[in-house]
């Protein structure tokens, strides 16, 4: 590895890959320069010595792996193949910047883990860039300081990711069982699922409905309304579609000392209690209630309100986190997402999806995997188009 | 009967009780006086005689059903109360207007039901006031117009009903399992279970979490975090608790062709599509789908956006259905809420105990009435202040 220097391969140059390898030739990721291209379109071979003369280019991931061009690697390739290739480069010793989501299914994703937490010297990490927003970071500060006391109860309803038919009339593998594994949970949502789970804790339990091509042409779900179950009474709503063109994005939280609503990624309301709700709750006296019902009692005395307006921070996040991962193997600076932690996510969506085949509340702390990975290959099976996954 | 007036008695003379009179008093509601008084508490009849002077007070009901004063009554009473009183008047020929909710299990409102139904000539409404809120009466007009096309997807944020423990240790029968039935479901939701599936439809399955005494020193819930399946893969989340100090109180409803908003029960945003959605997600093409991911093409261009505030309409509410179930009787006009409609919302409320008792979702429509009246017992013996109901 080149001293204070990472190499990165680019795995799958796609929208995403290209737009990787953009921003690094650009110089604008601190630490890191584009070491080379794989990808098995031959067709991305001219685009490639277009758009970035003099990167060496492979048509498999493995030589690329294997050339000694790269330090690193990123995995801009369909969901499914995020753990495999994980696993091969880190077991070459390239460190490795998997893309969300981990993987389809936990099983593949507890191997992949398993796997980079025996080569701790090889740095893994995920491409969660939606926790760089200031917006998230802030309000994880904020909820991981205590301040706000213990989650009573949260909603999310995150219908902003509209995709079109034409979308998905794209590629062959989108949206289907075996190419995909999913529709909006595993696409779109991963980014949302992750947050919450970030800011909130991991889920126990979750029950959920999900439409399979309920407004789209497709066989995975593109409407979701799921329940969580933090434990100790903590409960939350995660509602999330590709078939609403308006769109909402509003997440909010309940805490024992306070409540934070967050409007469109953007705007963000903390109400802060000046005692525990419980506290406030219990030093009313009767006769104090009885003012309340008659107006003379304002609970509006007993909270601050705090608004604050971000900007949108949507071009600068992938940056963050390419520059991040290069600081880390560098120099050891803390990842923003560890690697193992896009299995929450992923139990996460993979629990809605059985809880909705199944009809039944799923265990997110003693999961069913291989229940899931059985439904996930009738389903495969039964479509025809990919082989079953194991 | 007299001609053209109702002459009401009022069963109960508490907060509510006692409000209906002073209104009816004052004249404020046409069509009707107050015809009698009667309450068990002899502290009572002290303070009918000074509000009310010269208006009959009786110390039993039943008495007053069989007085020749009153031709109406409205049932001020314990939620268990409402149907074996409904029933008691209505088979005196007296014409009953019964709080809400209609019932705490559905086994006594279905009985309340097939009774009032044989007996047409008498008239059988509920207290759903809040239907009478211009912002609901509106959106009931267009949602019934079909303009917005199916229901997609709603969800109901109401925790604007914060009650501190001082409210719930005013009476033994507060939040209790005996005494009430359960809590924020039975006491301060109903009026937005109704509303919810008057506007968007009677939910066919529900899966609830509850947390019983959870921030509150009481038996019965005081946080609610449910999903209802509408059928034809439209859902619903309804989340609902007396513990947040801060309240909010947002209605979201998704349809084929728009989107209503509503906040605070005062703003609401409608947004109508140009075409039904499936049909704007069909026409793009790919490249239109590629030009949209280059930000070149608005999806605002295919929506209007109306939005319209309203000022509170809370005084008027109990009036205009005092009214209503007035004209009714006097000519006929059609019921702002029949008394059977009742049933809805007791359904839905104790489907969500039901659900959260066993950990099953709960079918509405092949509803086990039986089951949850087992299960209430349980709760009512178990806490020994009570007598089981049957």
């Amino acid at each position: 590895m080149s001293e204070k220097n990472v190499r990165l391969g680019i795995i799958g140059l796609g929208t995403q890959g290209g737009m990787y390898a953009g921003v690094i030739s650009e110089g604008r990721v601190p630490g890191m320069t584009l070491g080379a291209i794989a990808d098995v379109d031959p067709a991305k071979k001219e685009l490639a010595a277009e758009k970035h003369p003099g990167v060496p280019f492979y048509d498999d991931h493995l030589a690329m792996l294997d050339s000694g061009d790269v330090d690193a690697v990123v995995t801009t390739v369909p969901h499914f193949l995020h753990p495999e290739m994980t696993i091969t480069a880190i077991g070459k010793g390239i460190h490795t910047l998997t893309e969300k989501p981990a993987g389809v299914y936990t099983k593949q994703v507890e191997e992949m883990n398993a796997f980079a937490a025996e080569h701790p010297e090889t740095t893994f990490a995920i491409m969660f860039n939606q926790r760089t927003n200031p917006v998230y970071t802030d309000l994880k500060a904020l909820i991981d300081s205590g301040e706000l006391g213990a989650l009573r109860h949260t909603s999310w309803i995150i219908t902003t990711w509209w995709r079109p038919q034409g979308y998905y009339d794209q590629s062959e593998w989108r949206a289907t069982w075996g190419g995909e594994g999913g529709g909006v949970l595993v696409n779109q949502a991963p980014h949302q699922l992750d947050l919450w789970q970030w800011l909130c804790g991991t889920p126990q339990k979750v029950f959920a409905k999900l439409a399979f091509g309920f407004r789209r042409d497709i066989a995975t779900e593109d409407e979701v309304n799921a329940l969580v179950d933090f434990g100790d009474g903590a409960t939350g709503h995660f509602m999330t579609s590709t078939n609403d063109i308006i769109g909402t994005d509003r997440l909010e939280m309940l805490f024992d000392k306070g409540k934070i609503v967050v409007d469109s990624s953007k705007k963000v309301t903390v109400y802060r209690l000046t005692e525990d709700e419980r506290a406030l709750s219990d030093t009313l006296s009767m006769q104090d209630v009885a003012r309340l019902f008659r107006g003379e009692v304002d609970p509006s005395d007993t909270y601050t309100v705090e608004e604050k307006e971000y900007e949108s921070a949507w071009g600068q996040q992938h940056i963050d986190v390419l520059s991040n991962f290069a600081a880390h193997v560098n120099d050891g600076t803390p990842l923003i997402a560890d690697g193992a932690e896009g299995i929450n996510g992923v139990r996460l969506a993979s629990g809605m999806q059985l809880s909705a085949w199944t009809g039944r509340e799923i265990d997110l702390v003693d999961y069913p995997a291989e229940e899931y990975l059985a439904e996930l290959n009738r389903r495969i099976e039964a479509e025809g188009k990919f082989g079953a996954r194991s």
